[in-house]
């Protein structure tokens, strides 16, 4: 049975491709979700791709992750800096996590440089657009591996 | 047509009439409602009005604005001081933005001298009460004829 | 007629018992919400014990307390570090408040030791796990008589 | 007999209309002072309008309006950010204060962020650019009218 | 044979009921005392009851404990803020603490915030009065039969 | 009867006259006491004065200054900066306090520019020398006196 | 001859007497002028006492009084905490210098804790009100008389 | 002609293998250049793989990469957070740049969380181990590629 | 005709060659202004030489200088650490500014180690004494011959 | 005759050898005495060894030691972060001081790294455990014998 | 003989010309050793031109330069804000120190505002571009004659 | 085999002797290695004595050390404050290491307070003078005897 990641998009990622192209590109949301299906098939995983504005609907989300997903792609946008709840949530999965900016945070605001998740993720990455997403679907696919393995060893 | 303020207020102020009236008065929030649409009437401008305990709620609704509002007056109270996904979701409307605290948020707890949301307004005021939605309905006017103006212009 | 007591517990306290059992026990929110209805029911209370992930609902939940409840029991959880919404909300319900904490939030990080819930709370207790309910119930029963004590007496 | 506003400005604002117009515009100081002045008559109140590079004026001025005018909007400019001497002069008078800037201070260098004066005014506007004079003076003819009503009462 | 508690009582606290009574209200150290032990006796535990100005003298009780008490209440007072020396102490007992503040302290002065006790503390509580005490007899029952039942079944 | 201050003086001012004389002069704290019980005589005034190393024990002296004197000099020295617990000693007293320090603080190590006792002092005087106590016992004539006359009109 | 002192105040003191009576009382800048020279020719000195709102004329002041006055006494009001031209004015002179306020600064707003001008006075004295000046010509007799009698030993 | 990517590891890299292997794995620094151009070799890339620990040495490379190499991978490991030389060099060589961290460094000690390189990043990636090296070569495949195509356009 | 520099002076630089000779020296102003005129005059500028201790003063100057003066030097002294009103006023005169400061500013009270001014200098001189002025009339020429060259190729 | 060194041991280190033994080790203070005036013979010294757990009683020793010891060894302990008395009295000595933690201060605690004591040391040293008694008593031999040399001299 | 000035020039000066003209100009540093050896020989110095992106080389270069050299200019570029170590290299010279920035780094990002060097320079400049190496030797040639002036004068 | 004990050298060592001498005195360190190397025979040591001004020099040297050493002695001078690659190298040796300073780092400029080395040493010294490399040597003999039994005796 296929491995299972799950991509999760905190608030405003839904406007991709409207807003402020400069920094995000053109590419929309729904892009992204068809280009992480196609490239995880090509690894052997399915993906579970979902977006919400809502800090407690992400919180439900990862909660629900726990023995259903392998891995956790995360995307916080705005809520990596403001939320406690994402990060109690993400710490009690024991899944590995990836947290995920498109933009190069540090280039931004200086709020925009401490992130609450990263303590709790396996990984991060950020500043490389859309193709982040790719990156860390290939680095899911190496972490479910080397779990799987060590888990078959025992 | 007749040009649409969407007018989004945030967390509690459903409490309005309620709530500490030393530093509130006892004005509801509904008298404000019907207060900034008889208002409107007046500039030749329609208002949409709404209010949310919902961080995500009021990012969904400044979502939306894009391309149906001609600009956004928000009191975002307690989110002002947390909230960088409203930040965000303004950012991307390019429209006016008008911040509103009915109290004067410097004359109390200093938490409440930062506002995310300061930095992309177009323009804030504070402390005038319940009159500063009407102070703001007349900025949005002059905004609004000011936009027009240059459109018509090109 | 019994004196009612709402207890709120926010993010991610539903997963009590199968999360960080180093740090919270083996307990689950639903023995939590048994052991308070029973303790309750001794002190002569009755208990509307309640969880959510969502800022919002929370801010609701206070909100609706007001004339219904006559004193909340708070585990704000993550949002006890980041909501000004929800110290708003329980400023303005004039009701006893007790924060309460199952771990010893003074000894985990640092970002953990300041509570925006704290300077509106009657009391706060922290430290005693799931006792900290039964605990807060006590001291509930007490806050109440005092109030009904002193209102008789006017 | 007609109100009387103090309407006093800080340094440099005697150079407006020459000086970084992508920021204030072309409308010169003069523009605005009769601007005020017409708008005024409108609100049946008188303006006194005053301009000075010297913090020592500008106290001397604001300890005059005791007794004389019945509200005072301040432009402190530069002096907003160093001036205890102004914030001192204004709270001694009793009067209604309303503090406006042109320019939305909160998106320029963050030493611009904190205000002496803001602490001790009724309400505070900025961003509004000239338009922001005539906002000021509708909020002055209201607060005025609300405490002679006040005083007729008594 | 009884369990023994010994609660340790801070700076000023022998003052109680003579002090701001807005704060502390009236009843003395000694009511305090007398509850305690009455309280005490009902949970099947002996109390030990103290008070001191001295820093010092606070430190040689907490080491005078170790083998005598099997759990300590403390109400620092103002040594909460400032005693590194009690913080050592208390860490080399090897038994519960129960930390105890009669007011709320985090309504207080912001250097009554930080509290060189808590980390070392099983629990804390604050701003439930005189009844705080009889709280922490309760949880210091709890924690000793938490304690002697762990050795019983070694 | 003779109307009582108590003058206290904190660690290490008994060394005076023999340490750092380039900063505190050759005076020794017997010849201040002497000076002081002579000034005080010309001013109506017997005095109590007192030096100890002990925190501990300054907090009982001030306690007991409770009706037993009418005003209370301190020079906490060491303990200006360090000590809640004479801070919170000299705010039950209901005296007026006089805080003195022979040295200029302010022109010291920064950490001498805190004083936890001045934000309850009546008056605070420094870098007078052994005169600073001649001056505060004028100063305490003073208060004393206003004191005295304010109850006489009651 | 007398030696002369001179007694410079600073911003918004002319007001005195009818300014926050319950922190300053209702003594005017000109009776405490008059007490001043009343109080030097009983301790054999003139007195030089000026007001002004402007920092320039303060400095210009102080730069005079170089061989011309044997003591400053300064109350530089809001300008000693934002004036570092008057600091280095007083530094210049090579005179006693005492610096005075009438209120406590250290019971008021933080940013009143802080002073330039103490680090260069001889003394530094608050809280005492009107009597303070009385204290402060006190001391500069004494400080004279030390002077003179050094000079007069050379 | 194949594109050439200089990958350039900062001080005590080349103990890899042999240090804290619990954080950073067994693998060496061989290991990881045999990878890198075995990966590269795959995307049609050449690899110039170095390691110094002399900030000077990196600062030289960086300088000479200009106009050899089409982009520049750099864990720059202790440099990261200390090297403003290795900052401005960066940033005079017109190329992509990809920060590269192996472990977690949000993970670690405080002063590990600032970067002085990744404002002038392109991408950043920390946590995925050795894997993180393949990830940034494939980045470095797309940066590349969209340059030429960009070019080629123009 | 010869260009004209304007050289303005802040606070108690009129007093140099009398005051802590040790840093300052013992040249006075007037002999500067003589050698700045000397020096000018052989770099065929002629100079416009003031001092004020008023910060409005200043103020007034600048703002005149804008089309009459081809380059400011200003040596702002107390007024670089606290005026944001000379800032503001050099900022709108387009002209290029020379910051001048007779001692090394970096090596006196850490208060001295901000600037206002420096952000809007073209450059920045210190702790030269007064051979500071003829160094910045120099570069002052260098600016003013590269401004015109570049106005005539225009 | 011998000279003396005075050790003088902080709160809390008479519980040496049951505290923390991961940190301290099993050695008693009572073990440390004997070597240290075993070694202390070895070198031509004698030994004065003393602990307290009271502020004021090592401020006190401190005092006397003044013409008595030829040299102090003080591990603070607790009061190394908290006391400015026995900064003070340090200060007074006139004596060299050797500052002595048995643990590696800087490997604990954030707010261990502050030390009140170590500006007036001559030398500090920690991390070497019971051995650092040793070390100090081979360096005070050293100081006295340099300080004896250096009187011989005059 | 003439006397001799080493110039040192720290990392990435060696790609001046090449690098962010808008900030630095074309000028390359040969240019400017060209330059500043056809000044120095104007002026009666030798010149000693280096640059090292090493801190270690620049260190070493310091320390040669006692006793050959008669001044020493230095732009330390990065090292400006990093190295402790060419401060205290700078520190044991004992000769007159010239910092010198091409840029003006009050006007970059705020890490460039601190630098280590300062305060043990004679003078700084910055802002003047490759001007500001003729301006440094203009100031070193007047330093060296007014220390020869003073040696013969011995 | 004799043990081996590696001495590291920071920058400007080479210059002891030279530089400074209030603070450091006349010895060089040629003097210090005699002196080192005469001592460590005692204690059947073999000392092997270098200096660098390069922190690469000292990185590769510390690397070296693992396997051939027993222990460092290092005196990071300047780079104590600034380098984490000289941390991160001595992190990875696995061997005792002791942190050697001649003069005492906390009577000096506050950011030599901070240590990078501190955290990883087993124990600190300083303000010892050359007697400090005397010390370090008792310790890392006791410190490898005490290695060496432990070791023995598995």
């Amino acid at each position: 049975m296929a491995h299972k990641v799950l991509i999760l998009n905190g608030p405003n990622l839904n406007m991709l491709g409207t807003r402020e192209p400069a920094i995000y590109g053109a590419t929309t949301l729904g892009d992204i979700e068809a280009n992480c299906k196609a490239h995880a098939k090509g690894l052997g995983l399915t993906v579970d791709f979902r977006q919400s504005n809502h800090e407690g609907k992400l919180v439900d989300w990862i909660q629900q992750a726990r023995g259903k997903a392998n891995c956790i792609i995360i995307n916080p946008a705005a809520y990596t800096h403001t939320s406690v709840a994402i990060l109690d949530a993400l710490k009690m999965t024991d899944l590995p996590i990836i947290e995920l900016h498109m933009s190069n945070v540090h280039a931004r605001e200086p709020f925009r440089y401490h992130s609450y998740v990263s303590p709790v993720a396996t990984g991060v990455l950020c500043g490389f657009g859309a193709d982040g997403y790719i990156m860390a679907l290939d680095a899911a696919a190496r972490l479910i591996a080397a779990q799987t393995s060590k888990q078959n060893k025992k």
